[in-house]
C-alpha cells in the first residue's frame, strides 16, 4: 500500500496555560501590535471579557453574539470594525463568538486571536459560515483562522456538565469521522490519534471536576478540530448534517447517538480507523467501544429520545445517503443506511456483523 | 503534571505521491500563478529539473549547489531573482539546494516550492543559514519556509545507501531529540512519535530496495523535521554542532554514533521520551534500542572511526557542555560529559546506569 496524499497545514500559534488565559491573551494581542481592537464576547464570557478589556485598547466592543451567525449582524460588526479602524478581533466565548470573528476577518482580513470557552475546536479551522432567511452558508477560506489561539482549562470548568459532555463527544466524533474522510491522510490521522486518546481520558475523568481532565479534554478537541478540519466531514457528520438540518435535532447530542452506528458501519472496511480507535479505548473492538462509552459517560442514546419520529427514518435515510461521501470505506444502500437509523432510533448496540 | 505550552503550527501544503514528483511540481507551479521560475537544482538532480523545466516558465536556472550556502552564492542568486522578475522558485535536491532557495526567499519573499531529493527536512522548516568566512549563521523566518513540498520517493531510490543510512539516521535524531528539546510540547512529540515510528519501519527495510521503504522514510523525514523544527535542538544536536564545528565530523554519521549515548543519557530522566522511543523499537529499552538498531542497519559506532583524537575528549566535552540547553531533562556535568563522549569514542554500548 503507498503513500499518496495531498495535505496543507494551517499556519496557527496556540498558547496553552490555565490560568493564564486573561495574560496570554493580553501578551498576544501586544505582540501582533494591536492598537485598536474588536472585542467579541457574549454574555457567558462577559466577565473575562471584562478583565481582559482593562488591559488592551478596545476600539469597539460586541457583546451580541447569536448561533450561526447571521448575515445582518456580519454586516453590523464588519462595518463597526471599518468604522473604528480595528486593526485585530479578539473573540472570547464559544463556536459563535469565533463564528462571527471569523465573519468580520472574511471581508477584512483583520487577524483573529481567539480564548475559547467550549471544546467546539472552531477556532482551529478556516471554516466560516453565515446564515441568512434560515439557510446557512459555508465556505472555507485561509484569511477566518485565527492567527493565534489561547487555551486556559480554567475557562471551561464552569462548562454546564451536559454541555461539556455533549461537546466532548462532538470533539471525539471529529477524530473518528475524519480517519475515513475524504482527505483523510497519515498526518490528519496522527493528529486525530493523538487527539482522541487525549479527549477519552479528558472525557472519563471530567465528572472529578479535575483541571487535568478539562486540560486533557481541551488539548484533545483541539487536535480533534485540526484533523478534521485537514480530513473533511465523513459519513458521520454527513448524517448528522442531514439530520440536524432536516428535522432539528441538537447537533451535538446527535454525534453522541450516531457516532457508534457508524463507527461499526465502517470498522469492518476501514481496519487502520478501527485499530485507532480500539487502542484509544484500551482495545475494546471500536463499535463496542463507543457504545459502552456513551453509556459509561451517560451520553443520549437514541434518535427517539431526541426528538425524531419514526415514520421519517425512510426520509432520513434517503436525505442522508445523498450526501455520504463516494470514498467512504465501505460502499453504502438505502436499505443498509435505513437499517442503521432504525437502530440509532431504538438506541440499540449493534454487536459484530450487525449491520 | 498540567498542560502548558506555546506552539507554533507552520502554514505548509506537502503533496506526496511516488512517479508523480514532476507531474505535482508543475501543477503546484500553476496553481501559484508562477509565470518566471528561478529553478535551482545541482548536478545530482539535473535529470529531473530537465523533466520539469520543459514544462515550466523558466526565467533563470541555478546549477551551482553548494553546501552551507556561501554568501556569494545567495548574493547571485539574489540579484539573478530581481534582474530576472522572478515570481516563485524551485528547488530541486537536497539541503543544500533549499538551502540556496530559502536564502534568496530571506531577502526577496519569493514563494518556494521545494523538490527534495534525501532525507535531510530542511524543507519542512523556517531555519535558514548562510556562510561567510568560513562563519554559518542561521536564523529562522517565515519567509523561507517553503510554501509547496513535493515528495517523490521515486526519485530517492538512487541516493546511495550510505547516504541514505545517514541521512536517516539524522532524520531519527530529529525526532528523538525533539521530545526532550528546549520548545518540546505535546503537539510536537506527537508529530515526532508519527514520523519516529515510519523512520524505524523504513530505515529497516530499505535494503529490501522496495519503494515502500523509500516512501516510509521520506514520510517519516518529513514529520521528524517537523517537530525538530519546532522543538528546537536539544542535547543531541548541541553535542553533533560542536563536534562538527570544531572537529570537522561528518554531520550526519556523528548522528549515528552519538544518539544512542544521549539517549542512554536522558532516558531515566524523560520517561516519556524513553517510552516513546521503546515503543518505536519493538518495546526495547530506549537507549539499548539505538545500539541494537545502529548494528542491524550498519552504521559508525564511534568518533575514532570518524577521525576523532582520544586527546582532544576534555576539549568537546568543555565546548559542547555549554551548548547544552539549561532545559534538558537531566542536568550535565562536565565530568558526565567527558564520561559520555568517552564510550561514544570507543563505540561501547553502554547499558543501564552506566551514564
Amino acid at each position: 500500500m503507498g503513500i499518496a496524499f495531498d495535505h496543507t497545514t494551517l499556519g496557527q500559534r496556540v498558547v496553552f496555560g490555565t490560568g493564564q488565559g486573561v495574560e496570554n491573551t493580553v501578551a498576544q494581542l501586544a505582540e501582533l501590535g494591536s492598537e485598536r481592537v474588536m472585542l467579541i464576547a457574549g454574555v457567558s464570557a462577559a466577565e473575562t471579557a471584562d478583565a481582559i478589556a482593562a488591559r488592551i485598547p478596545v476600539a469597539v466592543r460586541i457583546g451580541e453574539v447569536v448561533q450561526h451567525v447571521p448575515v445582518e449582524n456580519a454586516n453590523r460588526a464588519t462595518d463597526a470594525a471599518l468604522a473604528h479602524g480595528v486593526d485585530a478581533i479578539l473573540a472570547v466565548g464559544g463556536g459563535s463568538s469565533t463564528g462571527l470573528a471569523k465573519a468580520v476577518a472574511l471581508r477584512t482580513a483583520l487577524p483573529i486571536v481567539a480564548l475559547p470557552t467550549t471544546f467546539a475546536g472552531s477556532e482551529a479551522t478556516s471554516v466560516w459560515g453565515l446564515t441568512e432567511n434560515e439557510r446557512k452558508t459555508t465556505g472555507t477560506d485561509p484569511r477566518v483562522l485565527p492567527k493565534v489561539v489561547v487555551y486556559d482549562a480554567g475557562l471551561l470548568t464552569t462548562l454546564p456538565s451536559r454541555l461539556a459532555k455533549a461537546s466532548g463527544l462532538n470533539a471525539i466524533a471529529h477524530a473518528i469521522d475524519g480517519f475515513w474522510a475524504p482527505r483523510a491522510d497519515p498526518i490528519n490521522r496522527a493528529m486525530g490519534t493523538e487527539g482522541l486518546g487525549a479527549l477519552v481520558g479528558g472525557l472519563r475523568a471530567l465528572p472529578s471536576g479535575e483541571i487535568d481532565a478539562v486540560e486533557q479534554t481541551l488539548y484533545g478537541a483541539y487536535l480533534a478540530a485540526v484533523a478534521f478540519a485537514s480530513a473533511g466531514s465523513g459519513m458521520h457528520h454527513k448524517i448528522c448534517h442531514v439530520l440536524g438540518g432536516r428535522f432539528g435535532l441538537n447537533h451535538a447530542e446527535l454525534h453522541a447517538v450516531v457516532l457508534g452506528y457508524v463507527t461499526a458501519f465502517n470498522a469492518p472496511a476501514a481496519p487502520d480507523a478501527a485499530r485507532r480507535v480500539s487502542q484509544a479505548f484500551d482495545g475494546v473492538p471500536a463499535g463496542e467501544a463507543l457504545f459502552r462509552f456513551r453509556a459509561e459517560i451517560g451520553a443520549p442514546t437514541s434518535l427517539a429520545e431526541l426528538g425524531l419520529a419514526e415514520r421519517d427514518l425512510p426520509e432520513a435515510a434517503a436525505l442522508a445517503l445523498e450526501a455520504i461521501p463516494p470514498s467512504n470505506p465501505r460502499p453504502v444502500t438505502q436499505a443498509e443506511l435505513e437499517k442503521l437509523l432504525r437502530l440509532a432510533w431504538a438506541g440499540e448496540p449493534v454487536s459484530k456483523g450487525q449491520l
